[in-house]
């Protein structure tokens, strides 16, 4: 009999986050003071987060040691296991050989804990009694409530409004675990009332609701914020899942040709496609990382690379990124995970000089693919997750028009089981696909004013 | 630093299940005709189950081979890690050791698959093509979904109507594993015709249901029935559970005095405690094995043991079990998989010789174990699987009580992603507990004119 799983032993969860910029050839670009647009230090960060935090945020060591107790909590799910997608391939007849890395299986049921947990960790080291964050579908606030309530500290989530009013269960988890949880926009915080000043009604989105949460932390010198993507921390904290896929693709004796993960901020992609990419970037090798975007917001594909804020009111330093401008209204797709206009500074200096790959998918063939694989491989996906496998299969059939084997590898980054009014929705024939006009695309571009590059 | 969780690799994964019918002091007595009250032999069962199953259902033969191809899809999420509630130590600040299986990284959710895939297996092997069966919360249901997906069987699930309303996910979850599911009553069968004209707004019980699947496989010859816990052979899969567990409490260097599961048919219960009572029955081992169940429907602790019919209309054989009667209705609590009048008949008669021991909870203590876990250990558990959990507490309490070390199992049976509406009504105040009065007790032995043993 085949192994279906790879798994590692609780010693080998790794003992160092990899750092990739130390191996990138261009650096970052600093980001930049919010009013003065002038550079700024790692000095200005910290009002929001915890030193430790900042200084990884600006690390260029290669290796940073993941503390004992940000270890210890991760045994509670980690090492997670790799998969040899076999049904898949079986169901797809292709000569490509599928692996995917399974996320689902931490308490929050995603990837998002990986860096919960330190965040939480850092953050009570330093004596933070109070954290607040965003969320749009509920992946990220749980897994920092869930982290928050390990390490005894208080969290204020602020909830994308449309997903708080459809996700009912991912906030009553937050709940569950200890969080306050509130439907952005609220009239706790300027940035929310002056949205509900030109709107009543807003539906809320990211931007917005990151708005709230740093102003909220901006203004009291106890709380702090916590962001679930894009910074260079949260890419960091993330490449445990590709250290680990490392040990287990040596031990399935093989190694992928294709990695591949979904796209919302970058951490999902960085997190499993970093340690491969490494080999590219110090040894050359030949291993190609795509990044999975939705087609309804494709800031890699056809976004500007430039200066933007990482929220909607403008709160935050401006960061060099793709970018839909952080004006851009994405359409109310399921992959709520997904729908953020810009993307993280590293995955976007990597994207400029070509070492990775980017792809948009449309909705309905992402929810063909996740029925396909719940059929054949028994886990149902999260919808961001369904962006990955689309492209997965993309691969395998073209391997298989190719006649040519291919080694596939991706992130299950997380389960459907708090998603399924999404499949409902799907099954039901009320999903379409969403094909920007052209004043669509630019609507958040054409009247952006920040530094271009 | 402590292992959190003790894995096993694949080749660990069980190459046969236990029979505990052969370590018996006293075997089950026969089951008897529906209609003669004679002793029935396996032949009486060809209508409804493939032979291979009707065999291990009369098996005394202590070892049973598992199929290499069962084994193979096993895999997909076996062996199952056990883990150390370290968090939940602390948090009782007990000298009790507490270990926990879970059962709850299977595709559905819960232990269900264990035996759903063996059961669609040897239907595959005898050329069902069809299979039908009930579903109360549907953790059943959507088991058997998978695995009849998996082999390309097709299923006709009945599943009880106020959870069909109740829990439309765990219908979409079947469908999307390509299963029909019909709200039961429905008027498919005389059986369902029958209940909807003495009530046409009948909320159904797993009993009803069970009479619908089992009418509708005895009157087509092609069409079989699958029923997912109480039959020998069903507990008999679920071994697997114990099995790994033996090994893992081995490479922790420890052994259970007490072995705790949630009772609602028997399969979850001897899952986990048959290998471990094995060795009370061979080797005189002190090992303490505790059913619970809810204090709504304590068939273990106030019911009678005597023959009775496993559904509500009286289609089945009378097997030899403690009862309330098969008219009993248990009130609505969120526990779906515990609402059963009947237990399973090797259960019985461990319980009738005093090899194991029975309790009955009520269901706020539970749900208040259920966050209590959540919070410590970071899995939201099933209601089902909080009944263990509140008699863990209880030994845990005990032990610190009497300031003595004590080793307590058990079997966390499955996660409560899809069951977060009853957390929502334990938080807002809606659930209460459920006294039942003499007369409530009674209502289904009292008139029940079945044979008394």
């Amino acid at each position: 009999m085949n192994e279906k799983k790879i798994t590692l032993s609780e010693d080998e969860i790794p003992e160092n986050w990899y750092n990739i910029v130390a191996d990138m050839p261009n650096k970052p670009l600093p980001p930049l003071h919010p009013g003065t647009k002038e550079p700024i230090g790692p000095e200005a960060l910290a009002p929001l987060f915890p030193m430790e935090l900042i200084k990884q945020e600006v690390s260029q060591d290669k290796w940073i040691a993941i503390p004992d107790e940000v270890r210890e909590v991760y045994k509670m799910w980690r090492p997670t296991p790799l998969f040899r997608a076999s049904n898949l391939e079986k169901l797809l007849d292709t000569p490509a050989k599928i692996y995917y890395k399974y996320e689902g299986v931490s308490p929050a049921g995603s990837h998002k804990p990986n860096t919960a947990v330190p965040q939480a960790y850092y953050n009570k080291m330093e004596g933070v009694k109070k954290i607040t964050t965003e969320t749009g579908a509920g992946q990220w606030g749980s897994a920092l409530s869930f982290a928050c309530q390990h390490f005894g500290i208080d969290l204020e989530v602020y909830m994308v409004k449309i997903s708080y009013e459809q996700k009912p269960y991912r906030k009553l988890l937050m709940n569950t675990w200890g969080a306050d949880v509130y439907a952005s926009p609220t009239d706790k915080t300027d940035s929310g009332r002056k949205i509900l000043a030109g709107d009543p009604n807003s539906p809320g989105s990211l931007g917005i609701a990151i708005s709230e949460a740093v102003e909220r932390a901006a203004k009291d010198e106890g709380i702090n914020y916590a962001l679930g993507s894009v910074l260079n921390h949260v890419l960091l904290h993330q490449t445990v899942i590709g250290l680990e896929s490392l040990k287990q693709m040596e031990k399935a004796g093989d190694y992928p040709d294709v990695v591949i993960a979904p796209f919302g901020g970058g951490s999902n992609f960085a997190g499993i496609a970093f340690p491969f990419l490494q080999h590219k970037l110090t040894e050359n090798r030949n291993v190609r990382c795509i990044a999975v975007e939705p087609a309804s917001c494709p800031k890699l594909t056809q976004g500007e690379f430039r200066y933007d804020f990482g929220d909607t009111v403008g709160l935050t330093p401006l960061l060099p990124m793709y970018t839909l401008g952080h004006n851009f209204v994405p359409a109310a797709i399921h992959a709520g995970g997904l729908r953020y206009h810009g993307a993280g500074v590293i995955v976007s200096q990597l994207l400029k000089d070509k070492l990775i790959e980017a792809v948009a998918v449309q909705q309905l063939e992402c929810f063909a693919a996740g029925v396909k694989f719940a059929n054949a491989e028994g886990i149902l996906p999260a919808p961001e997750a369904t962006h990955g496998i689309a492209q997965v299969i993309r691969e395998a059939e073209e391997a298989k028009k190719e006649g040519k084997e291919r080694t596939i590898l991706f992130n299950l980054c997380g389960h459907g089981y708090f998603d399924m009014s999404a499949y409902q929705d799907y099954f039901e024939g009320k999903l379409q696909d969403h094909h920007l006009t052209y004043d669509e695309l630019h609507s958040g571009l054409k009247d952006l004013d920040t530094p271009t590059i």
